[in-house]
């Protein structure tokens, strides 16, 4: 076992560390939408029962619409994490990885910890033959970088030459709908993409992600899951959301991103990444802006491979803005 | 990959196969409560925000009140499934499993598809210094039989003795509770007690289970589940209803499986086991009667191992029992 990794959600321990009840503070820490979209009507049967084909079927002609998929069905499953802890055995044994680096610490402790060889690369440049599967974040966390689907598709094809897989986390690509390769999967069946629902709808306590790829790595993921992988609310909520006009969801996010560069800007803080969903900032002494917002009860993210970065998230209104602006002048770092 | 066992929950295939809308539909073939105890109210953020430590760790103490484990803090899981399926990873490489059998066919589904000899066996004596994992479903199903926890914890004793793994499913144990080995689990490290939330609760599609087992197993399922494995509102539930009085849902369970009872019984039929949730029913052609059900657009459970057997779980109300009898009689088998 690796040891654990500070992760986003971790108000219990902040808390514990620098005062406070849970409900004082003001999570920035995470990438998730602040102003989660409204439940729609959950029928008491997918509560009540086991979720039953029809519901998953419903969920995933949702998904082929809002994925732009083609003719692939994609799979839901219980949150990109659930997926990612299954990569190794999508992974030829014996081969190095390669993964798009800095980004989502997840990917190299689950390969690293069965076994891999983990090469962090930059550049389409970096991978060659001995890369059995090659991790991309797109746009990236926490940077934001992003890559056109040309290059991402070159590179498909390039590894496709000697068996190797691309894998694709679309994790934050909702507001980037343009540089999604979910709908090129069906062309390549080397690649997969890993989608996350939880994020732009502001419903990540639901635990729901989106697998597309073709059918035999579909097929494996779904017997590694087992039955019933997704809970039915899940399934019931996604289904109508998926189908609905994102619009206003799209719009709010970009209107609070707005507001959140305008209380950096007004800090002074030099943003040198992010995307929609939070903004990354370059600071001399990030971690002890992170510590002084802490003791105004905000939690941010801050990072073990490069402590001049701090992500911050978005608020979930002007009220919270004015908060992390009062902060930040007062952090005084 | 085996293929694939028909499971309880199927009524889209049913439905498809024998005609009518999904919604025509009696499910019978579950072991459901299907009476779900009312939703409690749930917190917007159970919904919105990754599930934090603090709403698990109220939900591994209610859980821990309620099964009785004393020092021990059950894991969430989302199902047992989720957990059946790593289930080959606690198995010492090269030995045998056993499998107190018939039982519930995933396990040993999961188990000879990652490589393990399964030995179905019947008694404590047939287990050996070979078997390196053991699994016994406590009250079985679909038999309903139920070893005592004296008989359990001296097979944990016997097989600890040459490092064996006794794990304990007790998915339908919450209507016996004095058969629980969950209290006994900090006493003997090799033992392992899964329970099922969704069964007793009529909460199938919140996906969510309990691990009870000393904490090296403990952290070693937390890790291979990885974090945020169940969702915001199957914590939140189940944090309340764990803690609320269970003996309206016992009684009402309890009512409608008298109510099933007087329907078979005067139906002539020969129930030969099962549990508080579903009977069992032996039939010279139990697969005639599966299918004469079917066309009555009731769904029960029948066995590819066992074509005499036929599994029946409790109708919601009156109007069901009175439905099934009625079908029973048409069906004429």
């Amino acid at each position: 076992m690796s040891a654990p990794i500070v992760h986003g959600g971790a108000i219990t321990e902040a808390a514990a560390r620098f005062g406070g009840a849970p409900d004082d503070w003001l999570d920035l820490s995470t990438g998730i939408n602040p102003c989660p979209v409204a439940l729609p009507e959950i029928d008491a049967r997918a509560w009540h029962r086991l979720p039953d084909r029809h519901l998953e079927e419903a969920t995933r002609a949702a998904a082929q619409g809002y994925y732009r998929t083609g003719k692939l069905l994609p799979l839901p499953v219980p949150g990109t994490q659930a997926v990612i802890q299954l990569l190794p055995r999508l992974a030829a044994p014996g081969r190095h990885a390669a993964i798009f680096s800095p980004t989502y610490g997840e990917y190299a402790r689950v390969l690293k910890a069965t076994g891999f060889v983990v090469d962090p690369v930059a550049r389409a440049d970096d991978l060659s033959a001995a890369h059995g599967i090659v991790v991309l974040v797109n746009p990236n966390n926490p940077t934001g970088r992003l890559f056109l689907p040309d290059e991402i598709l070159a590179m498909a094809t390039a590894l496709k030459a000697h068996g190797g897989l691309l894998v694709v986390d679309e994790a934050f690509g909702d507001l980037e709908p343009e540089a999604s390769v979910a709908p090129h999967v069906a062309a390549h069946d080397n690649l997969v993409v890993f989608r996350s629902f939880g994020k732009f709808f502001g419903l990540a306590g639901l635990r729901l992600g989106f697998v597309v790829a073709g059918s035999t790595i579909i097929e494996s993921f779904r017997e590694w899951l087992g039955p019933w992988a997704v809970s039915g609310p899940a399934l019931a909520v996604s289904a109508k959301l998926l189908e609905s006009d994102t619009k206003p969801i799209r719009d709010a996010i970009l209107q609070r991103n707005e507001a959140l560069h305008a209380v950096l800007c007004g800090a002074g803080l030099n943003v040198v990444g992010g995307t929609g969903l939070f903004a990354l900032v370059d600071h001399e002494r990030a971690n002890d802006l992170h510590a002084g917002l802490c003791r105004e009860r905000i939690l941010t993210r801050k990072f073990d491979y490069d402590r001049r970065w701090l992500r911050i998230g978005l608020a979930a209104d002007a009220d919270g803005d004015r908060r992390l602006a009062e902060a930040l002048r007062r952090a005084g770092v």
